[in-house]
């Protein structure tokens, strides 16, 4: 990978660093996340993105916070940890390793309340550090892992479309679903990627197509109601993309777009992959009808570069999401397996 | 309608006067064409744009033409005539509008030499711009008829889908797709609209949304890849687009992502119309497999407002339109007649 997407600078004290994907692909940004607040702000204005990496960011997010309480005893200590989490949950509804990295986060702090009554903060500070980087270097693991399990679905000339970016900008690592393809790079086989640019704010055109030229992949940049004409053109063997939210029934929430791409996929026998960490998994929750969906503001998609690209009297719809239906994905891709035709059983026998 | 998309303005050494759809919506700019180079030029460029539109303009775009052989005898000046509009037939390759009224134009000159020798070049001017005036007038009458024909299809409280722009932008009257909806809102009938804002050039945002809402409708701003999402949530109750040429079997070519929009509308039990004059027909073509489809420069979708929106590494494809198949069409609205469930016995019965 010839980037870093998001690392810890230094010791307790230091700050979280993240590539700055706003600015992408006209310029190579880093931006310090020194307060939480900082942390917050990259989180919700997309600086940093995608399921994975918001759950790494939001664990060194809880580093940072605690830098806030240097005069805290050990139970306000945790106090203040739990609300710094609490905040930080709040800056994206959809993506659930977001809840899950901040969990975490929290159950190390009560572990450590619990069994060392009489440590300093300092130490705990120093645990809430290893936990972060814990995730991150999981995060890193289970990219890899993805890659590997998802490898065999890439042959030689294989065409692959992806919608947004579950990329290595997307993770601390390879990314979910653009991982297989780096596994494959590896490997020495040749293929292609149609990468939909992924409207309204770009990652497929600006992140995606970018990481992966970074990488000397060959990539081509289709408008997202390109594909399906794609699909029928038979310009697509297979469709690969990435999760925020998977249900108990193997219902996956990911950008929007995807649930059309689900149909589109299967109308043209075209194989639908979905690659995702098991922190994605959200048991709690029968099917993805109960999945929040994110809605963004208008202007994301009334204006671009400053330009209106829409009229100021028309209305906007922006919802962040959709869910494509189990039935639609040919195989989930995990770090402990692939799930093929997911159901419920199948994902809780992955799952224990 | 609250402006005037393209008119000529003055006698036979008059100009064509169009609206540079290219500023909208942020500026209503009037484009005035004085030589063939200029009409040729709005043409490429989309200044002018809607398969109608083109045809009205290359209409006039012979009668500028012509003002440059004052010192033709009627033989050169049916070959002049012949070579002009052969150049304008080379500006757009889809839409069939555009060759339909070039050869109107060049049978005004072929009948014209055959029957008056001894006229002059003035008086064959005058009859070509009777001519262009007259595809204009028809395109206008023809506007009103999709309009009344397609009015049955919209409730009270419909909630309709159109891709692209087939409004009053796209024709020298009240559109094509948007007629119906022009006709509903005369007749006092409440109902919303949903405009996919057409990637890569933004003409159901930039150009839809702003002739709607100049006209009081209730319109919406959506990004392509959100409708499929809105079909599955019963947000939709029909789609109407428009059509730049319809294969005798009943395929209609039509923006990028018109193709998607037909499947997905019949896996959503949605009514999909298309609206379209019969100059549209090109019943020289049995399917829509022998539609050329116009493929246009990467930097429409690599770029926007002067900003890179994917990196220089990445190739683009660009194809400007894709084919809805018949069997996905509930109907065709014409200005002859509706045409439900399109078969080439339906449609030749309709062209008689």
């Amino acid at each position: 990978m010839k980037f870093e997407t998001l690392y810890w600078d230094g010791d307790i004290d230091g700050v979280l660093v993240l590539t700055d994907q706003r600015k992408l692909p006209n310029e190579f940004v880093d931006l310090k996340c020194e307060t939480t607040q900082n942390v917050f702000d990259a989180i919700i204005t997309l600086a940093t993105r995608g399921a994975p990496a918001i759950g790494v960011a939001a664990a060194y997010g809880v580093c940072v916070h605690m830098q806030t309480c240097e005069n805290c005893d050990l139970p306000k200590a945790v106090e203040h940890l739990n609300s710094g989490a609490d905040y930080l949950a709040t800056s994206r509804p959809t993506a659930v390793n977001l809840f899950w990295a901040l969990e975490k986060m929290k159950g190390v702090a009560e572990n450590f309340l619990e069994s060392n009554p009489h440590e300093t903060l300092k130490q705990l500070r120093e645990k809430l550090l290893v936990q972060a980087k814990l995730i991150e270097a999981q995060d890193k693991e289970m990219c890899a892992a993805i890659g590997d399990n998802g490898l065999q679905f890439i042959k030689p000339n294989s065409r692959i479309l992806t919608h947004c970016n579950a990329g290595a900008l997307a993770t601390a690592g390879i990314g979910t679903a653009l991982a297989p393809m780096y596994a494959a790079k590896n490997a020495g086989i040749d293929f292609k990627v149609y990468a939909d640019e992924t409207r309204p704010l770009l990652q497929g055109a600006r992140l995606t197509a970018w990481e992966l030229s970074q990488n000397e992949i060959d990539v081509t940049v289709v408008c997202d109601n390109m594909a399906g004409w794609m699909m029928k053109k038979e310009m697509i063997d297979l469709v690969i993309v990435g999760a925020d939210r998977i249900a108990a029934n193997g219902d996956a929430a990911n950008k929007i777009g995807t649930y059309s791409l689900s149909i589109l996929a299967k109308h043209h026998e075209v194989p639908f992959y979905v690659a995702a960490p098991s922190s994605t998994f959200d048991l709690s929750l029968e099917s993805g009808e109960l999945i929040p969906i994110e809605q963004r503001g208008s202007d994301e998609v009334a204006c671009f570069a400053g330009v209106k690209t829409a009229p100021n009297e028309a209305k906007v719809f922006n919802p962040a999401f959709d869910v494509a239906p189990a039935e639609n994905i040919t195989a989930i891709i995990t770090e402990r397996g692939v799930i093929e035709f997911p159901t419920k059983e199948k994902i809780e026998s992955l799952m224990k």
